[in-house]
């Protein structure tokens, strides 16, 4: 391929993906076809994404990998800062930054968090966010760190707390994207101001005391504390 | 209508409304048509589905409105054991219990807790979650229950974190459903010792020290705790 047909192929590949994302964050994942992101796309030919990207999941695939690269970079300038901390909020705002720092960067209009929490929601899609994002080294070590932080916490706690900071830090940052979007006011004025206040929460999610689970009751609301993990916070 | 037309429709329209949530559970709100949920529900007219209950997003309404009324009722049974208290844990144990519980007492399979992770995800769909789920008075107790709990928490910070514990409540539960679903092993082995996780996390995160907001610095990862509410932990 001649070097000025492979840059056009870039440049229509990035408009692709840049139609993509924008109509899949707004409309919705399913509710937009291939067709109509070659269409906003401005490609004359209906088929571009096809041609382009194969599937509808191959291309969230490559939407997902787009930012994860940039997300992984990100993070691992923040890793480089907090490396040996053994306070968990050095962790948690490598975890919280890399992500609200990646939507900063990428300036307002965003769409990336309202598309990342749908890719994480949907039956179908999931798996790529899992395999793209999920599974990458710096995000290993940030979970390495938090684990000696808190080496008290039982290991399936720990999994489900890095479960759950995901899944806060990803909703949550598209409701404040979809606020900016829909022009309704936030409860923070800034990304910055946004990731101080997950962070604040993610620290609480992980340093919380933890129950032992026990019988349970014939009610369904009664539950004894009974062990509580030592705090470990800044 | 007659006594035995209208039991007939009504038991069509639980056929359909069934159908429906466990599809759009199971393969994407917008992945299933108004027509396969007509035939999965049994009915030799594929127009079903238009005729009971209108459009998609009808349907979608009256699925949240049949559960919202069962995790009402046992939401304001769970009010009745904590009212007056000043313990966070028992609020936030309402607030948990209502929907795990209301899972549980479905019995396994159930498909709600991924059907209303997609509803407060999707950019159409997730105002009729606000307005059938989120609008409820027992809710509102609950909320207020923490309010008075935590006085010293600034109300945006309260307001926050309010959507924090939804999304986390709501997502987490979506998460072990799907696991269940496709066989996978859970974290916990059942729906009270995912509430006791959960309700362990969102104390942490209603109860997490608050740091004051500061000027974003150069580089997106310093932030200094300045002030932080005091603690009312069990």
């Amino acid at each position: 391929m001649s070097a000025v047909r492979a840059e056009r192929v870039n440049a229509t590949r990035a408009q692709i993906l840049a139609a993509a994302e924008r109509l899949f964050a707004e409309r919705g994942v399913y509710a937009v076809s291939n067709r109509q992101v070659s269409q906003v796309a401005g490609q004359g030919n209906n088929a571009a994404v096809g041609y382009h990207f194969g599937t509808k999941a191959d291309l969230v695939r490559a939407i997902v990998r787009a930012h994860t690269e940039r997300v992984e970079l990100l993070r691992r300038r923040l890793l480089a800062e907090v490396e040996g901390s053994d306070d968990v909020r050095d962790w948690v705002g490598c975890l919280v930054r890399s992500f609200t720092g990646h939507l900063d960067d990428l300036g307002p209009p965003t769409w990336y968090a309202r598309f990342a929490a749908q890719v994480m929601t949907d039956p179908a899609l999931r798996l790529i966010m899992a395999e793209e994002a999920l599974n990458s080294p710096t995000l290993r070590r940030v979970v390495d760190g938090l684990r000696r932080c808190l080496p008290e916490l039982p290991p399936e706690v720990h999994a489900e707390r890095a479960d759950m900071a995901g899944q806060l830090v990803v909703h949550m940052c598209a409701e404040r994207e979809r606020a900016l979007a829909e022009g309704r006011p936030t409860l923070r004025p800034s990304w910055h101001d946004a990731a101080t206040g997950l962070i604040d929460a993610v620290v609480g999610i992980w340093t919380a005391p933890v129950t032992a689970p026990v019988a349970a009751p014939v009610t369904t609301s009664v539950t004894t504390p009974v062990t509580a993990a030592g705090r470990n916070t800044a």
